[in-house]
């Protein structure tokens, strides 16, 4: 199996256990890497993302790639496809960075100012704070978690769930993205979204609907500079990083979309790579943890392995 | 009791479960917010840092302040200060920035270069990953944690203890400042300091030094772009953010120090601040987590509150 270069950083970049070597030129230790892993890997241990769930939001330094989880929050997702269409973000702008918490963005109209007309999008969804538990597959991880009583994955989002409840929610992991709200519940449309930068909130789960995961392009998000108002909203529209365009993959030409590979989430091979994290044994490390957490876990993507000419 | 808005400004940094505001101009919500918390707070509810124990961090961008964990780290400490005293890090820089896991600092030096002299430090330390329980005094959080039989915090820092083992640890929360290290444990000398940046890679514990913690300046480190090398080390010198200079604030003029208090993790107080954050009562949360991860427990810091004129 081929992977093209791009596929290794990426693999790199979501790689949270990485050695804390002294410099890059000094003899690495000798692990089963993540990229080894990712090596022994079948066509089948990847999918491919629906271009109808994926939203690119143009950035001036490139583009963040978000799946949409309409299973989760099917109004919300709906919403964010009609404004996406309608070209709703196009020209507004990154609002706030707040340190080790959220980057966020939507419409910078003031109180008392005219807000951007939401066009063929809902004013008014009801909040998807989790959702019924039977009619979806849960890929539970055994470690434990204080949040609540089961985690592990879902259509390849961390989420949780309440086996008495009979509930299932996504967890707010790093990278997760959101639908900012106002106090009522049901005061989130999607046209305000944010994206978690820091360490994982879950006190946030079953609070917020959140509405998918940002698969690549976290880097692009997490260094914008910390505003300095309340919340870390930048106090001046100078500060904001413009936002160039959001739109669906399925809206793009096919020749400018990202091929990209997610591994999946469901299978016997990602429970190998999970506990490989759960329980480091390469030279480096000296003492396996024999636990991970939900939001320490690695979804590898990649470009699509290209099959040899016939 | 008064607050200098710098206080105000840090807490709110510190804040690590805000409210998703729609915008800041909309009426927020009345929680009893971090702020209501701590001005209800008493002088003996904060402490002053040690002058000797206490890291400036100076980039173009402004100070980090990183307050040294003696009692955990002892040998790499007073190497730490040694270095720091002989200025062995005045004009050296960032060398590495990696998306949600560290930023790090040192000898640029490739392989087969000569690297910096430490001076009148020492070139080989013992590990210190752990230490004896007994003689340091540990408030533990009632909070279940996966990675560890107990955690919460020591001497105003995250940490975790195994009570059969008699072993006490730091932990690598957001904001934790390590001793980057080669294969060999005993590897490190403290020349070399990585900043956790990201969902806690609590993996590393018990697998590495940790020296510290910034309390302040987080910010600064956390934007730093990414590199696009292995590990995320910069490919390009001149990626590097340039350290103006590392100093104790022992040996900084009185008049330049920042002045700074931090609120004391071992109090009755400090577990009021850590139950309004395990529930959250305000009309913004709908359902109170009722668990808290420790890596999620904000340490809120202030300008020192000047007493009125007699």
């Amino acid at each position: 199996m081929r992977f093209a270069p791009l596929a290794l950083l990426i693999a790199s970049l979501l790689t949270t256990t990485s050695v804390l070597a002294l410099s890059r030129e000094e003899t690495p230790p000798k692990p089963k890497t993540m990229q080894e892993l990712l090596e022994a890997s079948k066509p089948g241990d990847w999918r491919t993302l629906d271009p109808a769930r994926t939203l690119y939001l143009e950035l001036d330094s490139g583009r963040v790639i978000i799946e949409l989880a309409s299973d989760f929050a099917p109004e919300h997702v709906a919403n964010i496809r009609t404004l996406a269409k309608e070209h709703y973000w196009d020209g507004l702008s990154i609002l706030r960075s707040q340190d080790n918490y959220v980057v966020q963005w939507g419409d910078p109209a003031e109180e008392g100012q005219p807000h951007k007309p939401l066009g063929g999008a809902k004013s008014h969804l009801p909040a998807e704070f989790e959702r019924a538990s039977d009619g979806i597959a849960f890929h539970a991880l055994p470690d434990k978690d204080g949040w609540a009583a089961q985690v592990g994955f879902s259509e390849g989002f961390p989420a949780a769930r309440d086996p008495k409840e009979k509930k299932i929610w996504l967890a707010h992991c790093y990278g997760a993205v959101g639908a900012g709200r106002d106090v009522a519940a049901d005061s989130s449309t999607g046209a305000e979204l944010y994206v978690v930068t820091g360490q994982s909130p879950r006190a946030l789960d079953r609070n917020i609907t959140l509405v998918g995961r940002v698969v690549q392009g976290m880097e692009l998000l997490s260094v914008m500079p910390r505003g300095t108002g309340p919340l870390g909203f930048y106090e001046k529209a100078e500060q904001r990083a413009p936002i160039k365009a959001v739109k669906l993959a399925s809206e793009v030409p096919e020749s400018e979309r990202t091929a990209l590979e997610v591994l999946r989430t469901d299978t016997p091979f990602f429970d190998s790579v999970v506990e490989s994290r759960r329980n480091r044994r390469d030279d480096w490390y000296k003492r396996p943890a024999g636990h991970i957490d939900l939001c320490n876990v690695p979804i590898p993507v990649r470009a699509p392995v290209r099959k040899p000419p016939a």
